[in-house]
């Protein structure tokens, strides 16, 4: 299938590239450039970008989606309190299919927002795939491991398998690495043997690491060194690893992640409402280290608005280090798309409006008042959008959204399966 | 003119009322119940609020609304550069006409997001009362003052002929204070003017503080003192007093402001975006200090977005101060809506839904996914919703939006006066 966005504007790495086509040939882009260039026009499908913006898609580097399911569910309330009393006890619930449809209403509320990949780390995660293929978004997948849960051996095993049965699916929509869930749930032999089993069957690490300053203290207490320090010790990155959050992290921390290449997924938003802090993003930057933005799951957030993240990371750290040019327009930018797209594994190819590129692409309305007026299209992008202004977005050269109307999603149904989650989980409250 | 808006759901001091109606009598509340308790139903326009939900409109407790005309103007450039260089130069050019245009489009993006009252400090004030008088907001204005200037004695004598002019005017919409610039801009006699002039015209101040570090060491320098203290000294504080900012305070510093009632308004966004810092909100509210929000001038934000605020006040000072109960989501409404009221001047009567109360209210539709579920409208109100959520909002009784479409601008002509704009001011930095 040949598909062509006529008359948009386009945001490229060369800089924004007024009134050109954007030629699809399958799930990439073959070319960018003017209609009276030599660019192909015999698409099977024309979308008109006329007075649009065109963005590569937004990337989720770090959530757990079918939590939207407990949007809302226990805010303000002590974290253990939280975990033990709310959301713990709501997880045991889960099933298959609750899981299936709280991941559909994530996509219906990523789509809508300019998202169109993300990396997941829960459970139920065969229901999450088949969610995200019914869609068409583009999905990493983790089985959430906890070493310190009977079921841990078991976890693993399944993990694997779900790697097996669904990683490169989909023409590539799909992949799925390991989900070690964080060094105060996986006991260091659990680590070795996630490494191992990583190492065997050429997989990926998704985990979370020093998110809180008590999880940096009670890892010192109980090995000697910091969580970073320690997973090196145990081997972990030894394979390629996505770590989420490093809130609190020394310098030591960051060579270590600098020089095994181990990538960020920094998660400002969920870091300030669980009061976690801020993640020196900057100094992860000057070592070279990949970072991309993630929403965290949205009962810690509570949405998956990657606008908000991009504009959030823009923001926050210039008024944290008192320094107007911290993170800049472009800089954000880049951390939402191309950034987290390495994040999550993508060494090219994803996250640029580029030849040769996925064609993940996202259309923005600029016809809202806060656009007007616009002296510089890449500032507005990252202080001025909102993600409302998304209007048509295309994941693997399909379009999943047109006009603000989602053509993936039977969206009366997931009102109704939330509908009928919520009275269930709002029962277990009483 | 009776309206009721019925069939809604009310966020009200007493918590969220279901299902009920709420009538208007002119500018100002006059029940609140259901239909089949004693509730006049004999309202000249009935509004349907089916499956919405009611709020107080929110408050911009800061801003200056015509510099919506320099929106992506200059970013990521330095502090003086981009006074220097960009936004003086540029604000020489203004004329009446522009600030009009430019007030009006602020007043149309603060409707759309449901804002409902701003206090303005900004120069062409009577354009801004026009536009205000002409598109139905409530305003507070106040000419900006810069003693230093050549100008600054004519241009008092211009705030208070905008007093004599708007202040109580349209059946109560427009107050005027007094708009001192801030202590580096107004030498001490110059302050003293100002206050002997509020004294003898029973004007209230609205005033930057310590909103740098710089600022409040170049006071510490020239003064011996803080800037706050310094406006003590000088007796600025015997006036009823707004201090915008105030981020880089000590414990002296609070303790003037609650023991002279000096009201503050904290702009989150814009101190982060100008590399501020984050001001001790929690400390002021522990003192008893009135807050509210504000937005700032759009060209240090860069929208009018007081969602994007009340969240952002929520989420920020948890995250900072490592302590998840900073600001709960109760206490981040608060803010947005009764705690600008008070900040703005108004004692009591504004910025809640309640009998008695002025009739500034916003309609939230919660379809949107980022709403699915709630167990929790207070929670989904201060973490998940999105100023695009607004359908409809009264100001002072008056629909001014209905069904996100604005009653009061011509929102065309607005477009065209800013492509105007735009292209005027895009030519001034070549």
């Amino acid at each position: 299938m040949k598909r062509m966005i006529t008359h948009v504007d386009a945001y490229t790495p060369e800089g924004v590239q007024t009134d050109v086509s954007i030629y699809i040939d399958g799930t990439s882009i073959q070319a960018i450039g003017r209609l009276d260039e030599p660019i192909r026009d015999d698409a099977d499908e024309v979308i008109d970008g006329q007075g649009m913006l065109a963005l590569p898609g937004l990337v989720n580097s770090h959530t757990h989606v079918a939590m939207t399911l407990f949007r809302s569910y226990a805010d303000d309330v002590a974290l253990m309190d939280w975990l033990q009393n709310h959301i713990w006890p709501a997880e045991e619930k889960l099933t298959d299919e609750l899981v299936y449809w709280g991941s559909q209403l994530a996509f219906a509320e990523m789509i809508r927002g300019g998202t169109t990949a993300f990396c997941d780390m829960y459970m139920h995660m065969d229901a999450v795939a088949q969610a995200a293929v019914d869609v068409g978004i583009r999905g990493t997948l983790a089985r959430g491991l906890a070493g310190v849960s009977p079921n841990g051996e078991e976890a693993l095993a399944q993990n694997v398998e779900l790697f097996h049965r669904w990683h490169g699916a989909h023409d590539g929509l799909l992949r799925v690495m390991l989900g070690p869930h964080a060094p105060y749930t996986c006991p260091g032999e659990y680590i070795r043997q996630v490494a191992a089993t990583a190492k065997r069957e050429g997989m990926e690490v998704h985990i979370h690491l020093s998110e809180t300053q008590g999880e940096v203290d009670t890892c010192y207490e109980k090995h000697g060194v910091s969580p970073i320090a320690w997973m090196e010790e145990l081997g972990l990155f030894e394979v390629p690893t996505l770590a989420a959050h490093c809130v609190h992290v020394d310098e030591q921390d960051l060579d270590i992640l600098a020089r095994r290449h181990v990538r960020v997924a920094h998660n400002p938003r969920s870091n300030l409402k669980l009061a976690s802090g801020i993640a020196p993003l900057t100094a992860m930057q000057e070592k070279g280290i990949v970072v991309g933005l993630g929403t965290d799951g949205c009962s810690s957030n509570n949405k998956l608005d990657m606008f908000e993240e991009m504009q959030l990371a823009a923001l926050l750290h210039k008024g944290h280090l008192q320094d107007a040019f911290a993170v800049t327009a472009k800089e954000a930018i880049a951390l939402a798309t191309e950034g987290g797209a390495r994040a999550i594994g993508y060494n090219k190819g994803l996250g640029t409006l580029q030849v040769g590129a996925l064609a993940d692409i996202i259309l923005l309305d600029r016809s809202g008042y806060h656009w007007q007026p616009c002296y510089d299209v890449t500032s507005s992008i990252a202080y001025s959008a909102n993600s409302m202004d998304v209007d048509t977005v295309m994941i693997n050269g399909q379009p999943v959204m047109r006009h603000r109307e989602l053509l993936t999603i039977d969206i009366a149904r997931v009102r109704e399966e939330m509908k009928k989650a919520q009275q269930y989980f709002a029962t277990l409250q009483k």
